[in-house]
């Protein structure tokens, strides 16, 4: 998964899951019938040279205030264009207030989980350094990018937020009173995922959060500091040793299933 | 993720994950206290090359029949080494029964599928051609190889089997009487997945399969062979639209959280 092949896939993916859905894509303008919205330049040469569309080519738009929109393209040149929008095709409906917190492996590996993370109904992405976390910088423009892809794939209404990375305890030490954090822990002295989620359900829609650690694990400071928190519920993933990108899309599936799956 | 960048990928996460838990090898030769274990090429290259091993270094070694065993390197040459079996760290232990029937996307998508179903806990993979299954083929040796390698790296005692690419109606002509098919329907008609779940929990440990389909889903001749299978489960992911990679790995975490959660 090496940068510019990452870009490869997910652009091959998103062609492929097009070709089967129709084109749709995610716009910062206001969506109501009769506007005409622009495209930027990525969407142009998307719809121009990807997708091979032309003016009065149906695509699908949404923005994550104002639902989701058939519309019309209206103009289509190199690197630019404009579409027309005629009807709402669904409503913004609430979505869970849910947030990932992951210390950052390797370059594409973060960008990896945010697209899985998005798909699997995430409201926020913070990447967060911890003591053994070896990556120094995470470039949150191209994390982002992947997120909209994943978000115009999955028939999502919205772009979950895409956070800078922050420093574990600062992201600690500003937290949220009342927002719970799953504390998925390597140490495995929480309780099964499943059996402490169906125990919290009743609480919902309570703010949530999902802390993976990094791949070497948390240092003692750090599990005394996250096991503080007022609203911890330090869970245990199973018997096997999961990488850190599965960990976290495990955490995801089943924090979805057991507390919104109905 | 390129065949080639894929494998390096693996290779810098094999690495990585070594480096923290210790080297840990599958072997096919028995294991017992005082025996001497042959190294094969590619494990006598990984030691020397990429870990800079030597003999009188220490690794683990399983081969999912007699556990998991300490063990010393005796010999490592180029292209052959062997390993000294001293005591045994872990006695082999039972494991879910669980097959993964996922059809083939693109020529990498079913190997990392594979890894990611191998840490979370699958004991057999059966990639299945459906009607709109583009890929013909499936390197069955490379996608074995890369569950070996998560299976090493997770501290799984096993490592799952590698079937051969079938038609998925060969596969359901011969299905096993008596094994569930945890179906995950995109047509959304099933029960949501932890609440279908719970309520065959009481059955275990009886084997289970689950089954995904195609990015362009069944054709309706499909459903109704799948729906025809007497041990279906038909059951819903949610709300969002998941690519098929992600579909099976957020079903194998639910599985896994609700069916062996404590």
């Amino acid at each position: 998964m090496k940068g510019s092949n990452q870009g490869d896939t997910l652009h091959a993916g998103r062609r492929e899951a097009a070709i089967h859905v129709g084109v749709r894509l995610h716009v910062e303008a206001d969506l109501a019938a009769g506007a005409e919205v622009p495209l930027d330049p990525a969407q142009a040469h998307y719809l121009r040279n990807v997708m091979r569309r032309a003016p009065g080519d149906a695509v699908r738009l949404f923005n994550g205030r104002h639902g989701e929109w058939q519309a019309t393209i209206a103009a289509l040149g190199k690197g630019k264009g404009a579409a027309a929008v005629s009807e709402q095709t669904r409503p913004q409906a609430p979505e869970p207030d849910l947030w990932l917190l992951a210390a950052p492996i390797k370059r594409t590996a973060i960008d990896f989980v945010a697209a899985k993370a998005t798909e699997l109904g995430v409201s926020a992405i913070q990447p967060v350094f911890t003591r053994r976390t070896a990556v120094a910088r995470v470039n949150v423009e191209r994390m982002r990018a992947n997120m909209i892809e994943a978000s115009e794939q999955c028939e999502r209404l919205s772009v979950p937020e895409a956070r800078a990375a922050a420093r574990l305890d600062k992201v600690l030490d500003a937290w949220p009173r009342g927002r719970r954090l799953l504390f998925c822990d390597e140490t495995r002295v929480g309780r099964p995922i499943a059996e402490a989620l169906a125990a919290e359900r009743a609480k919902m829609p309570e703010p949530w959060a999902i802390l993976i650690g990094p791949e070497g694990g948390f240092v003692p400071e750090e599990l005394e500091r996250i096991r503080a928190v007022p609203a911890v519920v330090p869970v245990s993933l199973g018997a096997r040793l999961l990488r850190a990108d599965t960990a976290a899309l495990a955490a995801l599936a089943v924090w979805q299933a057991v507390m919104c799956g109905e």
